[in-house]
């Protein structure tokens, strides 16, 4: 099979054509196809109706010498994708005995009955590459074809962790073994600062490489760059660390990260390197924070609790934060944030607390504007507290303030 | 303008294509398209390339007569959305005065200065409907066109609270006015069933009725019908509500809200409602619970805090759990949630108390399986604990078990 130019990536549900469910695969497929070297230049959604798809599908072909589909391959009626692309191919149907095979020992290892329609879903085009799905029972198929200027049809489940189960164990490799280019990325991920703010910073940087390419990636409260070396004749990607290199002289202080792990992650991994505890005490984010910890598994090792103290009577009784300390400088203060951090790492008996509280909104509270969040910090040297003000509706101000206190952490730990 | 008979919703935007984003808007304005009445045939996303634009649109008006798009109408190079469907139109951009006297004083509002850029944003295609922008600087923006058969191209920006903003503000209502169907719709929402079984017990209903339909949407641990009813010349919508009743009939102990509710919803306002108050023990979803409830504003009233206990530590030291329950039975038992639950209450002295602790994996724990979770509910009458197996991966688990945390918290309010 020849190499493969530009890919498009077709959604296939009425779930997704109705917005019952959000299209994450067609992002998660763009990224890996542009980790692998393939252009994307196209994604759509088309729901479940044979002829919507069969012409989707042949202006899809005709522009793109890749195409993925994802959805449309289960055992219901509904699930016309296969019968639908082999139609277009003009290809037969066959059984395949080891798709139907796999499928008869998923139902067994769960001990379920074996519907009737396994055989619909163990009818596959001829001539398929077929690819192991290791969590369900749809498999994952490859139709190289010749139709327009030739190319490849690759159909994956719907529910996005036995998609994300086929593309990882097959697909990304075949794609990569047909990417007309190699591409080295990598990401610079900031925090504490704006995706304007940033790119003005490095503006000449951006304006001035055009291989590797930047591009900046922003959400709430959390920005990042991505630079993006294609690999000439040559191989030599010196180019790529670079150019990394001017934009960590510039924006060095705002970086938690050059490479793939989220602000979560690099807190982690610190806080488990260095073999050390931590515990929260939330106000507004009333939980998340303790949430995004503990999204690893292991977490446990570093991670020991958290209060939730969403009212005052918790933030007194559980945290000993004195009662005179509220009503004189309310609940969201410096001082009440102070003292929550020091009783929470009382009570926890860990290396570090960090304590938050603010106002998420949409109301003022006590007087103090929606948006006003302390963090404190407590080590066994002291105690700080910041003060901030995010902008932007309740949750965008519960998840900056967990990203501010992830931070805070993380630059306490990387001392 | 002639009513819209279908519609085609565009991404337009590097970082959709490239999946640094995941596009819900596709999704929101999907959704709300069919609360209007008006079928929605495709999807599609596209980079911010102009011939690329250009040709998707041209494809896009030719089959649908409404064709609405979101993104590229920032004050950057990289925005090109405006100019491109103008250039497709065969319209002159024109200066709005309005639209620039607004955009000077959201700059004015928050302090900054006016970029320069202000003279592109403000530019609009001639004969363009002006809608107003709640949140941000760019507007929405509605042409009306004769091309092919006619129809109307509806600009909105990518940031999705500006999207919103605008939506709601202005085209939800203009889409109503152009709708070629009245539409009637409800959810069915149900929990502690899964979307095959559900559909199963209801089968018959399903296939029998046109009008209303009647279709699943499921996602983790969480499963809806939609009942949709098409107005008909006689205006009466009684058969939307006869076929809810057969629905009830069948699936009425799983059914937790017929409306817009979700679950966190039904539990806070029925919590509200009673004037009564809860906390939260939570080992495994460490936070979720808490961070579940709290989206709410004013949920202060009803929620005063609670402990993540990820150690044993804290689950004997902030809640009272007996050492010798953990050394006996484990943290993850029965007997623990049970102690965890009366502890929290006692610990916040509230009305109600619920506990989840469990295995949220990948790896088992004290030998107990990967999925199993123990929900205690603690009242003034007693305590009990349900055991849960539930299947999938880390987040999965956890997500269900804050569901059924808030299920059982929803039906002992319900008596």
């Amino acid at each position: 099979m020849k190499n493969f130019n530009s890919a498009e990536i077709i959604g296939v549900g009425t779930e997704l054509l109705m917005g019952q469910i959000v299209n994450t695969n067609a992002a998660y497929i763009a990224r890996e196809l542009s980790f692998a070297g393939i252009p994307a230049y196209r994604q759509s959604v088309v729901g479940d109706n044979a002829k919507r798809l069969k012409e989707t599908l042949l202006y899809a072909i005709k522009q793109n010498d890749l195409v993925i589909t994802t959805g449309g391959l289960g055992p219901t009626e509904d699930d016309i994708t296969i019968e639908t692309i082999a139609n277009a191919l003009g290809r037969k149907l066959v059984l395949d005995e080891t798709v139907k095979e796999r499928i008869s020992q998923y139902f067994h290892a769960y001990e379920k009955k074996i519907p009737l329609s396994i055989n619909k879903q163990a009818m596959v085009p001829e001539g398929s590459i077929i690819l192991n799905n290791p969590v369900g029972t749809a498999p994952g198929i490859i139709i190289e074809h010749d139709l327009f200027s030739g190319g490849a049809i690759i159909m994956l489940p719907g529910p996005p962790n036995e998609m994300k189960g086929i593309f990882n164990e097959s697909v990304f490799k075949y794609l990569v073994g047909h990417a007309p280019i190699k591409i080295h990325s990598k990401y610079v991920r900031l925090i504490r600062i704006g995706e304007s703010a940033a790119e003005e910073k490095i503006k000449d940087i951006i304006d001035e490489s055009s291989n590797p390419t930047i591009a900046p990636y922003c959400s709430d409260g959390e920005c990042m760059f991505r630079v993006s070396y294609t690999e000439t004749d040559n191989k030599d990607i010196s180019q790529l660390q670079s150019v990394i290199d001017q934009i960590k002289d510039r924006l060095g202080e705002y970086i938690y990260e050059i490479g793939p792990r989220s602000l979560e992650q690099v807190v982690f991994d610190g806080l488990n390197k260095l073999s050390t505890s931590v515990s929260f005490a939330e106000s507004c984010t009333a939980g998340l924070l303790g949430a995004a910890l503990t999204n690893f598994s292991g977490s446990s090792r570093v991670f020991k609790g958290g209060v939730i103290a969403y009212s005052n009577e918790a933030k007194i009784n559980l945290l000993g934060v004195n009662p005179k300390t509220i009503e004189k400088f309310k609940a969201v203060s410096k001082e009440t944030a102070n003292e929550m951090a020091i009783g929470c790492r009382n009570a926890f008996q860990t290396d570090y607390a960090v304590s938050v509280t603010g106002v998420a909104g949409p109301e003022p509270s006590d007087d103090k504007p929606v948006g006003l969040v302390y963090i404190a910090l407590s080590t066994k040297e002291g105690t700080r507290v910041e003060e901030l003000n995010f902008r932007g509706g309740r949750a965008r101000i519960r998840r900056t303030a967990v990203l501010y206190a992830l931070d805070m952490l993380r630059r306490e730990i990387a001392d």
